[in-house]
């Protein structure tokens, strides 16, 4: 049966890479791909950013291959993580030879909670003066996290058989400490070893020595500002790819944004996304077509042609061409 | 009058630090230095990580200079920040030439809410499986904090008449909103430029550009991990002072810890706990004795003696009669 895969280019760069991906992910497979909507542009038009028949096409899709939203990001990916019941955001953030790192010697893998802490989204203006953030943490959302990691780690997926838990349990003590020992209490019955560290030393130690760590497994906020620290040692947001994984589905993005600056010149960085097809693929179980997607991808990376953010004054198409001839 | 500053050397190298700042700070002014205890030691002795001799007489010296606490560092540094009434942790993050560093060109000067977001201390557990944390942002703490940035900006201290706000405001709409409106607002009132970014974006580009930055204003826990990261570019927590600065009083305290690998061998790094010192001159209305402390810190870094965090073989000892030397 021909797998369907949703594509939502969205805004700015969006409408260029995700299309980009579109023909690597035609060379390698049988796809069905559904067209849709989603961001600032479709909300100018129909004052929705995320029309509904978006949401329920993501929410019963395969897959979801998603570009980048601009002021909307927020209302689209949020929910979008809901609709396919995403508990993990898978986030990859690795240098490449060819490309200029601030550390070179960078290889982690963020394994983000993707369901709560402060993105429950339960704020409350109290008063004139005064609001509030419930921020919630679960045993199940983090017992459930920690299954993931295990599950990645005894894979192997990233070299490594052990995982770093970080947290802020010495401020976060009920929240964060439950986080951190049911997350500790899963690896210790699966009999995966763990680290663990405040999430302000992590940010220093990671710049100093980032293969001090390799798996880290956090709490939602944590997870993003930390993984987009690390995306500033491997060069910048244009070579992370992410993974929203839940029970049955998954949405793929990259990391970056719509970057309005060059939106609309043709040339806009492919390779996130073209690494997050490469996670879709193996997502779909189609793990050697995603590995020659990601080995096509480094190749050219090391190799060029280059957009011009990698120094070069190649195009998109430039790049997507080059991927295709080498895979 | 003589001036009273309180002492707290804490555990481990604040033993080696505090005094070595006491020394100097000696050297340059007339004080009544009152030591006090807090941190790890004292509550294996008596139960207590703070107890409430140390806390009272912080809460009306005139300054104190704090080294650093082991596992109770939150249980110790928290209510001391309350101590002071302090609204504002200062945290100037340097490269400094003779010092490695991940980003030489780094020049940034991080102004951390300090009484509110997470750190406000109401969690609950809500049943077996559920923990919240209410997070709190008022416009009080926010507008004061502002005022104290513009007048930080307007003294042109570190060399910008602008600020930038980081926040988390796309999705903490209501609570990072508000932070995010309330200091812009007063800054828009005093006539003081700004600019703002997400936190997450602030993590990616401060380490592809920090001279994009200078003045960073941010809630509590962002101004936590962003200055630690800050902390990674400039080569380690050794060099990073801070101030928690109150309508009245102040603490200073180095960002580092206790660092137990090396507490006991007197080879800690001085710098941090001496460039606090200067801060604490300054605070003090001694703001020739603080550029002469400062100065004569950042010539010792350039030309030695070092410690060996900083690849020499120099003793705490060694560095601070060189520091003396150059007063
Ligand atoms: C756009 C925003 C809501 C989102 C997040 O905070 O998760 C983004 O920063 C990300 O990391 O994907
Ligand atoms: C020890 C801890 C409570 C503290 C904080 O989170 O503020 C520390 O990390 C700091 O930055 O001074």
């Amino acid at each position: 049966m021909t797998e369907q895969i949703v594509v939502i280019p969205g805004d700015g760069i969006g409408q260029e890479v995700v299309p980009a991906a579109v023909r690597v992910l035609d060379e390698v497979g049988e796809f069905e791909f559904v067209e849709a909507e989603a961001g600032d542009q479709v909300k100018a038009e129909t004052g929705e950013a995320l029309p509904q028949e978006t949401y329920d096409l993501v929410a019963s899709a395969d897959a979801t291959l998603f570009g980048a939203a601009g002021e909307t990001a927020a209302d689209v990916i949020l929910p979008l993580r809901k609709a396919v019941d995403s508990f993990v955001n898978v986030r990859p953030a690795k240098a490449y030879p060819g490309v200029d790192a601030l550390r070179p010697e960078t290889n982690l893998v963020f394994l983000r909670e993707n369901t709560e802490g402060v993105y429950s989204g339960h704020e409350n203006r109290l008063s004139d003066d005064l609001s509030t953030l419930t921020r919630v943490v679960t045993d199940s959302a983090s017992r459930r996290l920690a299954e993931y990691a295990c599950e990645f780690v005894e894979a192997n997926e990233n070299g490594s058989e052990e995982f770093t838990v970080a947290h802020k349990a010495n401020v976060m003590r009920e929240t964060d400490g439950r986080f951190r020992d049911a997350v500790v209490d899963v690896a210790n019955e699966r009999g995966v070893d763990t680290d663990e560290v405040l999430m302000d030393a992590f940010a220093t130690h990671v710049c100093l020595d980032p293969t001090r760590f390799d798996v880290v497994v956090c709490p939602n906020l944590a997870g993003d500002v930390l993984s987009d620290l690390a995306a500033g040692l491997v060069g910048g947001l244009g070579l992370l790819p992410s993974a929203n994984v839940g029970p049955e589905r998954a949405l793929f993005e990259p990391v970056h944004g719509t970057a309005p600056d060059i939106a609309g010149e043709g040339v806009a960085n492919p390779a996130a996304t073209l690494f997050s097809a490469a996670m879709l693929l193996e997502h779909l179980g189609e793990n050697e077509a995603g590995e020659n997607v990601r080995s096509a991808v480094e190749a050219v990376l090391e190799d060029g042609p280059r957009t011009p953010d990698l120094g070069g004054d190649a195009s998109t198409e430039d790049v997507t061409s080059a991927v295709i001839s080498r895979l």
